[in-house]
């Protein structure tokens, strides 16, 4: 019979301690986590980043990755677009009763398999489990600790002549989550770019204060997360559109299925401002990592629209890039 | 028109950010909070407790409380039971498409006024919608750092001749909410005891290396938790039922729901292992808190059945209380 997540496993007695003791923890083998507390104690040294990130993405299975792959890198490139270097994660499941054991620790494997290569521990978690009809297969939740590496990424040091920049294709995430969803484009190679960012970060990071601030475009994709960058300031960007890479199969889906690859939302790419001098050679050191070999300079800020987000089209028009509004791409994370 | 959330409120886009913005940051206002990055940028100092819980509570307005005040004081709790006084919490909302915003509204009211009491500051977050028949109204996950105050709680550290202390009635929160489920005792105070253990663990915490292990008695209850305190120690506790403290309309209500107390869940106690030498001057230390009046010694620790928690009846019999097996209280917390 196939095993299957029931109430019990949620009571916080013996099925609870059950499913920590024979599917979690031997995944996750730490001192910290072993013993089992209702924290963890950590080491820490001068100050921290901290952040959260709940994943509730539909299916929770797709092309380029799974919701525990996704859960981990989430909140570690959360952390690294802080200016800090993830060292703690904790780790939350609400799973609905009727979910597959089998499902659970695919899940499990991918989480334990991503945290190792972000060089970061579990140290604490939770499980609670829901009526069948009340959640959908499983949602996690992640809290994670950086320690900072270096401070000071903020809208506020954005100027005039500055750059913008963004470390690969963009899009793929939404595109590929979207099109498991609905079932088309079974025989594309179309696949999430969920990954951590810690190489890509680590090589930012060592161009200091050139660099203003950084961010990774997850929902509501790059033309949102550009229209944060400049609200409220005195600044806007000039997006120009035929230098955003977008990979060829992510364009003609994004056609097929109405989507805008700006909204789309990426798992995997960091979008930055930069003083135009260091520029050039930020970007040939983006392109040296595999992960960023389409990096580009996609823009520049100016003080001609104060808090918008302008896109120079190929053909000389201009149109505003507002941010996302409304749903187009629900539970996309 | 009432007002209710959309999918739209997910997206990460502009309805987003006004849900941020009109009902999150006004409530929880403080500067780190305020710069909507994807994390916050924290001082820290020395060794830290790292804790995390996920809210499903159903229904998430209870007699004594609600999802919002819960899960501040879950995690609060759960910090201090680490030896740690709680600084930071983050605050990651599921929200089921439909759900009121007075709902919501009064939650997040709740939240906050529960943070100011526990002297915690909600630092960073996150908003996550899924559609309608995905989620129960409303799910939420707080994280929480603390500083540590005092080190080494731990089950190693239980003797043979330690003395068991609860700092106060047992059952309240797993019957008021169970009674508020199906909607019984209308008219009888059952009420949650869901409350920040902030005053109660200080008073615990001038007692040093004198106290064992402490634990807020939460899913499973004073049985469950007992049974952690000794399972895989060479050590068994002898808990007395007469000096148990059980309010009687928790008794009464125990006895038609089918429940028994010493399993339904507290959010607003204590159960600690301490030397026996400065037993007495703790609970009336206790006792000297308006929320400590009932506390009590209840049992002691004995190497007669290893491993084991012993129940003495008023009658002179004894029986093995186990964790508790099977969801006798779903959703509770």
């Amino acid at each position: 019979m196939e095993e299957i997540i029931t109430l019990d496993y949620g009571s916080g007695g013996k099925k609870t301690s059950s499913l920590i003791e024979e599917i979690l923890l031997p995944k996750f083998d730490n001192s910290k986590l072993n013993e089992l507390m209702d924290g963890a104690v950590l080491k820490s040294k001068g100050r921290i980043a901290f952040s959260t990130d709940s994943f509730v993405v539909s299916p929770y299975f797709f092309p380029g990755g799974d919701i525990g792959k996704l859960a981990v890198c989430g909140t570690v490139n959360d952390l690294l677009m802080c200016g800090a270097i993830p060292r703690y994660l904790s780790l939350s499941f609400i799973i609905e009763e009727g979910f597959k054991i089998e499902h659970l620790k695919k899940i499990v494997n991918s989480i334990s398999e991503t945290a190792k290569e972000c060089g970061i521990e579990i140290v604490t978690g939770d499980t609670k489990v829901v009526e069948k009809g009340k959640g959908d297969g499983i949602y996690i939740n992640t809290s994670g600790i950086g320690f900072m590496e270096i401070e000071g990424y903020a809208k506020a040091r954005i100027n005039d002549g500055d750059v913008v920049i963004v470390t690969g294709n963009v899009g793929d995430h939404g595109v590929a989550v979207m099109s498991a969803r609905n079932g088309f484009f079974l025989d594309t190679d179309l696949k999430s770019d969920c990954m951590p960012l810690t190489n890509l970060a680590k090589t930012i990071f060592k161009y200091g204060r050139e660099v203003k601030i950084m961010r990774d475009p997850t929902r509501g994709g790059l033309a949102t997360t550009l229209n944060e960058f400049v609200e409220g300031t005195e600044f806007s960007i000039e997006l120009i559109e035929k230098d955003v890479p977008i990979a060829q199969n992510v364009f003609t889906a994004c056609e097929i299925l109405g989507i805008d690859p700006l909204y789309s939302a990426n798992e995997g790419k960091i979008v930055l401002i930069a003083s135009k001098d260091i520029a050039e050679d930020l970007v040939k050191d983006i392109k040296n990592l595999p992960e960023g070999k389409n990096a580009a300079i996609i823009g520049k800020v100016t003080s001609n629209h104060k808090g918008l987000v302008v896109l120079k089209t190929p053909i000389g028009g201009s149109r505003i890039l507002n941010k996302l509004t409304g749903a187009q791409l629900p539970r996309i994370c």
